[in-house]
């Protein structure tokens, strides 16, 4: 690990960690949340805001970027700190997971991956060490290797896939070369416990300063990701952070904490905000209902959020209805807020000795969402999968 | 006047008047600029944000608000105040211009105007008792009389409608009882001396807490409105405020303050913002245009706003082109501010005996926007008065 980073594993209780992760930008407490800010800019929020939450990740998307404004003009720039005005640690992810999910007319070969812009149809490649330069140009203290994102239940296609994309690992981390610049590598392996373990076992051995669980919430069942969890993370470096890719939901935040997990990154809490779908700890509420017309309490009575202490739920019901954006951005601060609440939660859970009580505290009150929201997000994968 | 309202003149310039109106919610320094919440709320902003930016004055829209969310939800919360979380003075206006403007359908008669909902289509009636009694239930600091808002070019039917005007004003003043709300009555008469003269003298008459000049900017020329002006401000009382309604883009404020006017309200900076439009001393900046995709330096340099201090014009333009939410919003921010400063800089003027040449000055260096949007303005409120 270069003197850039450093990891801390401060506690465990049980499989969950207390850690700190310290980056040039500044140290990361972990458990942490990342909220997604897919073009350099978290939707409808400004760098304050999200220093107002305690935010201490944000996570951009290397494939978005590289589309629109460009990574030479980011890096012309000064990176995407100085680009967007955010003075903490920043994540890309490597694109992968937007090529295989995103983008048109994908074509996959041993050396890489071309596909078409979702935006314009233009030709675009992505190699491993193209997609190095790029992250490097982009400059976010944490990049992530190229890999790529299979249908988890698909046990033929994923044992092949799995092959190229640690001969990928291997390729970023020759072609990785900023040092004040963390590389992690991305444990693939679908709801496989064999695989999951090979590659972990595999990626180990390259020695990236962080690993993640990728190619889970991409429509498998909370129960296949969980047991993919508990086979996963025991097979991880302990002295290492461990990222959870594109989740998520509360419920699925606590339940991965409790297995194991440091790090997580969603666009849940921002992208259900704009929907008018607002979290609280007995689940999600949607502003938009008649109830909530002339109801002069907070979204949530204990929060401390700008929206909570300022606004009732009848006037962000109001805003929400006449398609006011002041309303998704009322939303979006909250939902931000909770997010970044749990996780101080759940740190100070762990610190003292009573995550397990915790979570079971929590898992009783809040409401899931229905299931059916997930069997679509795979119909969804799917279907780009075989477009 | 009630002793809940107090208009204090410092000092004149000639014509332009330094003064302060104390309201139940706060002093407002005059000349002053209401950025306008039509819904409860300015678009894509929150309360803090209008405080940062020195705003002393908020508009909002009776005819909207009488829609959605209903004044009577609003006076269940405690008023506009409450219900919108501003603490500071604001103005509904009577919902007239809407009427005469937007809503569709309209049947003019003596006693009030039947209309058609522009949203649903559905039916409603105002009179200058029923605004009276939705304007005391919004609770705004002022409230405006409901008046007609008739083509300012055509003589013959200002003639006749400012008769009734006169009487509904008249009306509205025995309805209005509320003596935390100060009342303004709005002098009419198009772009014709002789009928602003007596539009004047009838309302002076009735001893309003404050005096508009209504019926300009909808399409009259820049010099048929400030000629407007030069007859009727000094027909108006000194002792009480001058507000020139739905005034305006920078240029027609400057010249307005210097015939005698010391409020203003307009949609303008932050519906140009949306549009990327950005105001600066120079006069607008489209961040849209490809010549801001590489320029590191901020909208406007000496400017204090949340925007300049932290963005580039190329972070703006990327937000814009990309379609971000957070993009329109600096925008507004920077557009306000820069109204608010615009003010804070002709009150400095005055109080120092310069304002005549800050007004040759700031006119000199403005590039006035194309006066086709006047016409374009003018053709839209005429097709409306028609259909």
């Amino acid at each position: 690990m270069s003197t850039h980073f450093h990891f801390t594993l401060h506690k465990t209780e049980g499989c969950a960690r207390l850690s700190t992760f310290q980056t040039p930008h500044g140290a990361i407490q972990m458990p942490a949340f990342a909220p997604v800010g897919t073009l350099a800019n978290v939707k409808t929020l400004e760098p304050r805001d999200l220093h107002e939450a305690g935010c201490e990740l944000l996570l951009s998307n290397t494939y978005h970027l590289y589309l629109r404004p460009g990574h030479r003009l980011v890096e012309q720039f000064g990176g995407l700190h100085r680009f967007m005005g955010w003075s903490g640690p920043i994540l890309t992810d490597s694109g992968g997971f937007q090529v295989f999910s995103l983008a048109h007319k994908r074509k996959l070969d041993e050396d890489g991956v071309t596909f078409r812009s979702h935006i314009d149809g233009s030709r675009h490649r992505f190699t491993p060490e193209s997609v190095m330069e790029i992250e490097q140009a982009l400059g976010p203290d944490i990049a992530m290797v190229l890999d790529e994102c299979a249908d988890p239940l698909n046990h033929a296609y994923i044992v092949q896939a799995l092959d190229r994309t640690h001969r990928w690992a291997e390729r970023c981390k020759k072609a990785h070369t900023r040092v004040d610049q963390a590389l992690f590598g991305i444990v693939q392996g679908g709801i496989f416990p064999e695989l999951r373990l090979e590659s972990a076992r595999f990626l180990t051995e390259l020695d990236f300063t962080g690993y993640a669980v990728g190619g889970l919430a991409v429509g498998e069942t909370k129960e296949e990701m969980y047991s993919t969890l508990d086979v996963t993370c025991p097979a991880l470096p302990v002295n290492k952070p461990r990222y959870l890719m594109g989740v998520g939901a509360p419920e699925d935040i606590v339940e991965a904490v409790y297995r194991g997990i440091d790090m997580f990154d969603c666009v849940l809490p921002t992208r259900i905000a704009r929907n008018g779908a607002l979290l609280t700890p007995d689940g999600r509420l949607n502003i938009r209902n008649a109830q909530h017309a002339e109801d002069p309490r907070p979204v949530q009575a204990d929060c401390a959020c700008y929206t909570c202490r300022n606004f009732s739920r009848a006037y962000l019901r109001h805003l929400y209805k006449a398609e006011e954006i002041t309303g998704l951005r009322l939303g979006t601060i909250h939902n931000v807020h909770f997010m970044l609440e749990l996780m101080r939660q759940i740190r100070a859970a762990i610190a003292e000795d009573r995550f397990a009580e915790f979570r079971t505290v929590f898992l009783a009150r809040y409401q899931i969402s229905n299931q059916e929201v997930r069997h679509q997000q795979r119909e969804r994968f799917l279907a780009n999968q075989r477009a």
